[in-house]
């Protein structure tokens, strides 16, 4: 009889081509699946809550898979960990009903982004944020980010060549926190995120913290659902899936 | 007639052999130097106020140089930015005495070691931690770094095969904080440093920590100055070198 496992992942994207297995690329879900394959002796398909990109990060990224096997919960995440490369982490693993879905059952994302805001780059914490030299408002960035929480159709933030039956999505939460040496995190927790998405919102916050939108500017964006009105897609290493949320 | 300069550096010491300069593996210090030759046309040394080791890294690493030149400070800073590889930043370039010198006038110099002690690693933070898995006793741990603080003979925390004339140092303060997601950060401040001292210091505290050592015993280490009472020397990859201070 099959058991389903639920994982849940910490990687740094810098190495791969994203989530999704690639006929050449290296991906994060290629490493677990050939992991998984190693320890079962099975061709095993992992799921996940959703793809990231190439060079996205994930600290509480959420996966399933299903096999005949004695392997406990413990022993899978132990295994795993002594096979995979060092930039993937099993953090935990445990058993779920046969019904649950990592992607399907997902409630809610909350993904964050890390910008560092100063004159003068960083050499040791480069792969993990995009840096902006010129002093952003930061005000205006929260005024902007405030008409994003609710229930809104978000095609304007979506990537193209990727559309959705349906773009509307809500969200709970958008933090805009500054923290000591120039650093500024936007923390977005959604039921839901289109491609790009967070980026996308990113990118155009920016564009309002250097003043070349205005937040009512950025709120006509948003009603616009054009995606040529927001601005520029902002860089994949400030990107962190921090976490999914199911029901319990 | 030469000018003086004083350069604070922050790097990413994963790919290097370490600060100084090698025949053959990378340094950080051939880097910065094959920069300023690039913008000067003329064959610089760089002195930086001590070595770091291979893997280890640097917040504000201090050096000078000297030449003839028109460049101001800031051209320095910004030229030698654009021309380095991103794991090494200039932070400040500001004009110096003649006389100032970045080892022998180094009055104090700050080190911060990050353990991370919990029973997952991470993967995004792996360059900059040492990862302990079993629960180590924080206050044993502190009990025992109390006795490093003042003025002492380190030469049982010193390095094999590095002798200084005078291995007495004096330590200002020794601190150990716990911080979020299983993190434990020790700062040492002292007027100077013997090779692997912090390293060694650090290697020696853990033993202490995993109850294999007692703080009088780390005491009794201490007073032995003897290097193979000591425990191993702590890896590199979480050692950062935060500040050197010199007088105003």
């Amino acid at each position: 009889m099959e058991k389903k496992f639920k994982l849940v992942i910490e990687y740094d994207g810098t190495a791969y081509h994203g989530w999704q297995r690639q006929m050449a690329d290296r991906s994060i879900q290629a490493e677990i699946e050939q992991a998984l394959a190693v320890m079962t002796r099975q061709t095993i398909t992992l799921a996940a809550s959703g793809r990231t990109d190439a060079g996205v990060h994930a600290l509480g990224q959420a996966a399933h898979f299903a096999c005949e096997t004695a392997i406990e919960p413990e022993g899978f995440r132990r295994g795993l960990n002594s096979l995979l490369p060092d930039d993937i982490v099993i953090k935990t693993c445990e058993r779920v009903p046969d019904a649950f879905h990592a992607r399907y059952d997902a409630r809610r994302k909350t993904y964050r982004y890390r910008l560092l805001n100063r004159a003068v780059p960083t050499a040791v914490d480069r792969r993990y944020v995009w840096h902006i030299r010129k002093k952003l408002q930061i005000e205006a960035m929260r005024a902007a980010a405030r008409h994003l929480v609710g229930r809104h159709d978000f095609k304007a933030f979506e990537g193209t060549g990727s559309p959705r039956a349906s773009t509307v999505r809500t969200l709970f939460r958008v933090e805009l926190a500054v923290e000591t040496g120039g650093y500024l995190i936007i923390e977005i927790k959604g039921d839901g995120f289109l491609r790009y998405m967070v980026r996308n919102i990113v990118g155009t916050l920016v564009e309002v913290g250097r003043g070349k939108i205005t937040p009512e500017g950025f709120k006509a964006i948003l009603e616009s659902k054009e995606r040529k009105q927001a601005g520029a897609t902002a860089p994949p290493q400030g990107l962190f899936l921090v976490s999914v949320d199911y029901e319990d």
